[in-house]
């Protein structure tokens, strides 16, 4: 980074404000993917108008900006593959204001997931998105890949919250789109287009986000099945009855399996399972957790264990966490790698899905396990690789092309709530044709020079391809 | 229009499909706001490829085409003011697939808002945005206005509830965009992007929703007070609880007295009131129901009649809507009047949003009638004008600016859920200042020729500004 550039930045963000440390810079270089590239300079700026400023400079000198939340992303949406500026908002943190009567409330764009949830919650309200990064999840990252987690079946995902939101053009304007009302007929719906624009469209600095009340009372049922099919007829029959249960986790048998191995059978032993979470008046969650229980036992569960005891619902949600590392302690030397994760599909596909991605991983002998969140028809899988063995390594990488080419077939998309980023750009393009002219078209309206977040979007509309589904393989 | 382009609609849509006929186009050239202006050809499409084949030859000859949904409208978004083709959707309205236990439907865009509910509910299932005109209003409407209604607070608007859509480009390129998954985090939510653009960024052909399952129950409490205040505080109070009402609707005075006095005192006489519903489980209706009544009697409530008889609670939903033509009834040769209509402010600010309508409507020697979605925060006036008088005409439309000065010096919008068209244009400036350059910038790169109901965005932006809020002014 040229010596003046640096002293520009610096009089804007002051000595603390930023870093050209080698080391530091490396650090910068990750997501929680398995790209890397090390930026030229992370900047941590503290306003909105330090932002404007940065990008002014950036713009003018065409120097690429990579904005970055807490770097959880898991499909490489924060790596700056074409080096530049990272712009770290993990100092922009604090909830600037919050309405509770209003039922909206403005935070900055590193304000943290579960530090806005444990204010809202003082009140009886709540952000429900829940991210599996849930406490170090920053807002302006969720708006950028409309994240969501287990509850978006009942609650929706992040850009069913954002009322408006303020970002700063490639050029240095600093706009602020949408309201601070519950409703607005205004115009094109500006800050909803950046929910899953990846920091290509513009720098979110702040949002604006409406919330909902906590439900009083919540309690789960486990159901097992002895194969996979009944357990999607089960979470599809729950939907038709009507009744759209908070969260509903599946998890396969190479899940329950790693997962009871390494962390001491918390789970039944069975082919699949589904933990279905049911919120609301308290009798009402009586009433739901026996219809939930009645349905699965019609369809042939295996094992139906209803409860309200928070320690068991607590021990069977870490166990549905712990299946990444489960499976990775299963063979020494082998990873758990998120590649082929976070398809989604309708919810009646789910059987479908499942046994085709076991199928793929046996025609490829890697390990493969799905679960996810099955009433939103969200499934990740995790493999086991070991990343030494390059045979293998190509193995599963065949692999993942097949699960996103299966799951596109079923009418899903290859992203429900990560993003695109690096890793899924060949498959966004297989699912999306027809949407690529216009991102294209939008993108080069609002970011002229390309230099917000560049070389992705040319990986999405495929005039780049490099497919880089490689471990740590630095960008050129 | 050329007969030579004539002959090739026709070679496309067939002889009835398409009319130049003088009384028909007449008969186009106005929504229900108080503009109008004659196309010079109506097609009435059946398929999304018609609409392409369409748009290729309007974008080729640079012919303007307003896409029109029920005309329902209240600003003015569907009149053709550059005359051209008006696209008339209404012969696309056919369910097309619905999945109840993925939680989809897929609409074409003249689909009838209570055509869709009447088939979800057969399911347990509804699609809540409620519009005023819901035996009217089409679903593409009702997305390129981002509209919604009674229950928003609660349930959300439109733009909520698009999981995709298919549209045609200025240059008939057809685009799909979203999904028909509950998730999707890939690239820039374009379907999002749509709601609210009013035909000016491409024609919706079709949409996918999704949709949620259906109260079990509801009940009503009317309360009113002897100050607007009181009732504001109560909104509040209930909201903070907190307590999500499915609607809460407010009328003012002059609202309670025109309806009083044109439909036989149905309503209780009161300075203000407001009717609070519930909805959800049995036993939960019933605290519900006792909470809001609580809080009512707390805060110093005249009356408080909480219900759950469906012949009282249709009868006060009858009055509440019949404002605008009881308004009329008031004095012969008097008009109600929808300029400054729709306006949104943070619900805590609604007592000074009436307060201020009040006062302007006295400087100007106007009847305004205020009432609206007071949970959601968003307020109608209904201004009672004689067409014939000038002068007072004149003192209406100042009184209109200043209504609208006071929303956004509340922190509101112009428009909560019926667009910007016409007659909010220069005020959608005066709020939104910053994000003009970047819906110029996406309406250039989405529609170069400025052929998607052109006129529309210049007078947002402000490079026209006619401000033509006087009745039936054709348009040049």
């Amino acid at each position: 980074m040229d010596q003046n550039i640096i002293s520009k930045i610096e009089s804007i963000v002051g000595k603390d404000g930023y870093s050209v440390n080698t080391a530091e810079l490396y650090t910068y270089g990750f997501d929680a993917s398995i790209f890397h590239k090390t930026p030229d300079m992370v900047i941590q700026p503290k306003t909105t108008e330090q932002v404007s400023e940065i990008m002014k400079i950036a713009n003018a000198e065409k120097i690429p900006v990579t904005p970055r939340g807490a770097g959880t992303g898991l499909c490489g949406s924060a790596v700056p593959i074409k080096g530049g500026i990272v712009m770290d908002m993990s100092r922009m943190n604090k909830i600037l204001h919050l309405s509770i009567e209003d039922l909206w409330v403005d935070v900055e764009a590193g304000c943290i997931y579960n530090t806005l949830n444990d204010e809202l919650g003082k009140y009886g309200f709540f952000f429900p998105c829940s991210p599996g990064s849930a406490e170090a999840a920053q807002i302006g990252g969720m708006v950028a890949t409309n994240a969501s987690g287990m509850k978006a079946v009942k609650y929706g995902a992040t850009r069913d919250f954002v009322l408006g939101l303020t970002f700063v053009k490639a050029d240095g304007e600093i706009v602020r789109a949408g309201t601070r009302t519950i409703k607005d007929s205004s115009g094109y719906q500006l800050a909803r287009l950046l929910c899953g624009s990846e920091g290509t469209l513009g720098i979110i600095t702040e949002v604006t986000l409406k919330f909902t009340s906590k439900p009083k009372t919540s309690a789960s049922v486990l159901v097992g099945f002895d194969n996979v099919k009944d357990a999607g007829r089960c979470v599809s029959a729950i939907i038709a009855k009507p009744l759209i249960p908070a969260s509903c986790e599946l998890m396969d048998k190479v899940s329950i399996d790693a997962v009871n191995q390494a962390t001491g059978n918390p789970l039944p032993n069975c082919e699949a399972l589904c933990i279905v979470e049911v919120d609301g008046e308290p009798e009402q969650v009586d009433r739901d957790l026996q219809i939930v229980a009645d349905l699965a036992k019609e369809i042939g569960a295996t094992t139906i264990i209803p409860t309200k005891d928070k320690k068991q619902i607590a021990a069977w949600t870490a166990a549905r966490k712990a299946v990444m590392t489960s499976l990775s302690a299963l063979k020494p030397g082998y990873s758990s790698v998120s590649l082929a994760d976070d398809m989604a599909v309708p919810v009646s596909k789910i059987p479908d899905a499942v046994i085709a991605y076991q199928e793929i991983s046996n025609k490829y002998r890697v390990t493969v396990a799905t679960y996810g969140h099955a009433a939103d028809g969200n499934l990740h899988t995790k493999m086991l690789l070991n990343p030494l063995d390059k045979d293998e390594w190509d193995r599963g990488v065949a692999a993942v092309s097949e699960i996103f080419e299966a799951t596109i077939a079923l009418g899903g998309t290859v992203t429900g709530e990560h993003g695109v980023g690096i890793s899924k750009a060949p498959d966004f393009q297989k699912e999306r044709k027809s949407v690529i002219s216009s991102i294209k078209a939008i993108k080069a309206a609002m970011d002229p020079n390309n230099i917000l977040n560049p070389g992705k979007l040319e990986q999405w509309e495929g005039s780049i391809l490099t497919n880089l589904r490689y471990p740590c393989k630095e960008y050129m």
